[in-house]
């Protein structure tokens, strides 16, 4: 992989900044836990599993800036910090994933110093980070028997190396492929309204050398009609304890064109996407976000009306239904997802 | 309505520039065959009715700009013309069905005049350009009976009065319901590349009264998935003997998501868009328009690296059997499409 999208550098958390590409390759060096906030919220940093990472590094960052009298001081800002970084963005549950593991290791641990308590944070954090690039390879590895030469894959947003600190979820995958030289091609949806199909996607998968096309969200079907298209591959930000799957507004429009189609459509995801506490897709919590993604295209010049109502979900979920499989960090997941869920987590 | 899309005026033909909307009320005035071909080709005259009167039009400015030494010169001149305008773009039948009229009305005609049959042709012109309206209006009455109080309708890219002479296809029964006082509410899907919907569509609903509200072309499914929307109305570039419906890239999967939700799907299209000589969609042309469509966003700052492919076909084709009743300015068409188009263009 050329770039790194996150990494700690000299007591910082260094994140690409995502809104910047495909323009800019510009890096973003977050100091306090206020810009780590600030980078989920804005998009500049984004794909649930990296959210989460990064979440984890602003814990970390806003319990370095503190002092605390003891333990209890501690765990009592380390709770608070928390809350706070988790009001960035409601649907990933990655980020409170990774936050709970931070203040469930403060709370386990022996020692009475916060200065030793904030040390374990940082570990933990790298252990995290370490964890989920681990993670993508293996999620890769997994998929192998999925992906045929010559596959026309399709996916959807961007679920790839700038969606998480290794080299992504869906898109570990196509790089997993093209590593074992099946000369795949790559379909990329523009993903409307922020593109992170058409700025993120298309721009990592050509840095990496898989040969990719990219289309707007609507010609999907008509390119499934045609036969272009072999298999679908998307990331997710939370997948409840029946396999229902939020992703990417359009992840359902799309796997419900797959199913008429008779086309796989595969979810991609590590352990920490799953939500076992919800129980089906219903009670995942929806993002709704301002309307001027929408109605300024990517902030340039406005192309509605003034006054034009808006409607803007960032996600929907995948009925679990229209999924064939889900590849996880530990093996692929078939339906009866109910079942098969509980079986893997119980391990 | 507040504004008419398409006049002719003192030997002009006298449009909206489309591609200005919304932020600018620009009208263009064309008084060469060649402007017209190029209004046409760059969208700034669009929608399948629309774009014949248009084409009509041309056809007269072209004639009135050259001198005949008789019939025959004046008929291959018009076959020229003619044909050239007709290569603007390939999709939209009423395109070559109102430059065949103009044709077909010149050599039936007695006179040997070139003049006269110049002047028979801006007849002619004229009367499709009246028929259009009309035509519009009827399409909006034989639909009433399908419109509800209260009703929450989604339409797909522009079939209103910008793609039209009149009122609209799928647009005018939305006007005719406003009429009656129905309340209805629209969902404008925005239609990506050109964002017809966001642009055009939710442009002129607003001007005339309608509440409207716009979404990204893959949040319609979603928006199903909660039962927003009551049943969908689309216009159409080319229908075949078998009732398959071209239209604009996209409305093939919202079809399909409709039938998923079972939700209503109608094609609204006057006499002019059936094209009988071909027998199913597989065989109407795709027109493919350029990469820069997609990848600057209307024309402002790349959004994509460079060296992406991208795939850009215009239009797709809905499946008869995804339409559940085709709305003509003749009346309601139902399946058996074959048979029952047949019989009613027999009378």
């Amino acid at each position: 992989m050329k770039v790194k999208s996150i990494a700690w550098e000299n007591g910082s958390l260094v994140i690409i900044d995502q809104t910047q590409l495909p323009q800019k390759l510009k890096y973003l060096h977050c100091r306090n836990e206020k810009q780590v906030w600030d980078a989920i919220r804005k998009l500049k940093v984004r794909g649930a599993p990296a959210i989460g990472v990064a979440a984890a590094f602003g814990l970390v960052l806003g319990l370095r800036r503190k002092k605390f009298s003891g333990r209890e001081s501690f765990l009592k800002n380390l709770d608070k910090i928390s809350a706070y970084l988790a009001s960035s963005r409601p649907t990933a549950v990655n980020l409170v994933w990774a936050l709970d593991r931070l203040r469930q290791r403060a709370r386990t641990a022996d020692s009475r110093s916060a200065a030793v308590l904030t040390e374990l944070m940082l570990k933990e954090a790298r252990a995290i980070l370490a964890e989920d690039r681990a993670s993508c390879l293996r999620m890769g590895e997994n998929a192998r028997q999925l992906v045929k030469r010559n596959d026309r894959i399709m996916t959807y947003c961007n679920a790839g190396l700038l969606a998480t600190a290794g080299t992504g979820t869906a898109l570990a995958v196509l790089y997993e492929a093209k590593k074992q030289g099946k000369n795949i091609k790559a379909y990329a949806c523009e993903t409307r309204p922020l593109l992170q199909g058409a700025r993120l996607t298309a721009w990592e998968l050509r840095q990496n050398g898989i040969d990719v096309t990219l289309v707007c969200d609507n010609m999907a079907a008509s390119l499934m009609r045609q036969k272009k298209i072999d298999k679908i591959f998307v990331g997710s930000d939370r997948i409840a304890a029946n396999g229902d799957a939020a992703n990417k507004i359009g992840s359902y429009q799309l796997a419900i064109a797959a199913a008429y189609h008779k086309i796989p459509f595969y979810v991609v995801a590590p352990a920490s996407t799953f939500d076992l506490k919800i129980k089906t897709g219903a009670a995942i919590p929806i993002e709704e976000r301002p309307a001027e993604e929408v109605s300024t295209l990517w902030y340039s010049r406005p192309m509605t009306a003034k006054g034009v109502n808006i409607y803007n979900p960032a996600f929907d979920v995948i009925p679990a239904g229209l999924i064939k499989a889900i590849i996880t960090d530990h093996g692929i997941l078939r339906p009866p997802y109910r079942i098969n869920i509980k079986k893997c987590f119980r391990k």
